[in-house]
């Protein structure tokens, strides 16, 4: 179920069930203490797990907390399909917002402070949330390309997650509000399309 | 020379050069300890003033971090005037990168987490140096519809600082990397003059 959360070669002893419900609680933990109170010790407690568990599975604190985050993502931008770039980045978009309600914004940015400050952590991200999201991204454009709505040469191509990421991230400082569904189609709309010669 | 500065009909006690000085040591301490525990008294006693005198000139600790940052910046928007869009926008990125350091990006980040849990934080800085930005970023992009470069009614109009600073925000993350000249420049020319209808 989710290759990445396991070590090559070693069976896992959880249940896909289990492990949602070990993420789930996490991000629960996450969202009450915080990334640098969290310890392995209360996820054990909460989830009624033994830390060997939890340290064979995941390695260590970054890696769980990573994973945890990626699992729990509503769906992964390679599984959008729905035959064209327009129609795939405005369900991404509506996916997104739908499912990052002020909880999540708050826990996503006491994680970015964390990050830049922890050099295990922000590698943890960035290899087993962040990297693989962007590949699966880079499936969603490749599409596109395909299709041929996008030049396979477009230089704009590259910096697709930069817009769509940097859109939700500038609005709360530009405009001194959260995004919402209704922004971030808009930007698509106005800013994404027309950067990569659609519109 | 820093209207925002003072309280309105309230003469300054502080000559510009003095002002200049304390700021760079509202900076310096803030880059030290950061904003939590930064104290008017630590203020006080690294610029040699009286608290008296920072109450009255800046109401309060969000207020004078806020206007120190504002006053510290190298250039406002309204200021660069090349005589084009693409001109403009190059030397804004340009000036703002160089002055960009290390330091700045971990001041500016640890800034915004403090003011996403601090509501008078959050919202000094909207007042006295987001929104005097935006103010004059919009001169120079009004210059740009003046010379008939952009159309008045260009959707993407209203986005292009969403699109600079989200730039800036999202390459650490996307890319694990800070954001330099080279990028922002290419950034302005794949990204946001092609929104706008130029290219």
């Amino acid at each position: 179920m989710s290759p990445e959360a396991n070590t090559a070669g070693r069976r896992t002893r959880l249940t896909p069930e289990r492990e949602r419900e070990l993420y789930g609680a996490v991000l629960d933990l996450l969202t009450e203490v915080g990334y640098e109170a969290l310890t392995m010790d209360a996820v054990a407690a909460r989830t009624r797990s033994s830390k060997a568990t939890l340290y064979r599975q995941w390695k260590g604190k970054p890696e769980l907390v990573a994973t945890a985050l990626r699992q729990c993502k509503p769906v992964s931008p390679a599984d959008i399909d729905t035959g064209s770039l327009v129609g795939d980045l405005h369900e991404l978009v509506r996916l997104h917002d739908a499912n990052e309600v002020k909880r999540d914004q708050e826990l996503m940015r006491g994680l970015a402070h964390a990050a830049f400050r922890n050099e295990d952590l922000f590698r943890a991200l960035r290899e087993l949330l962040i990297e693989p999201e962007l590949a699966s991204f880079r499936e969603l454009l490749q599409r596109a390309v395909d299709r041929g709505e996008v030049d396979a040469g477009n230089p704009a191509r590259d910096f697709v997650p930069h817009m769509l990421f940097g859109a939700a991230l500038a609005r709360p400082i530009i405009e001194g509000i959260d995004p919402d569904p209704e922004y971030s189609h808009r930007y698509v709309d106005v800013v994404v399309l027309p950067a990569l010669g659609l519109s």
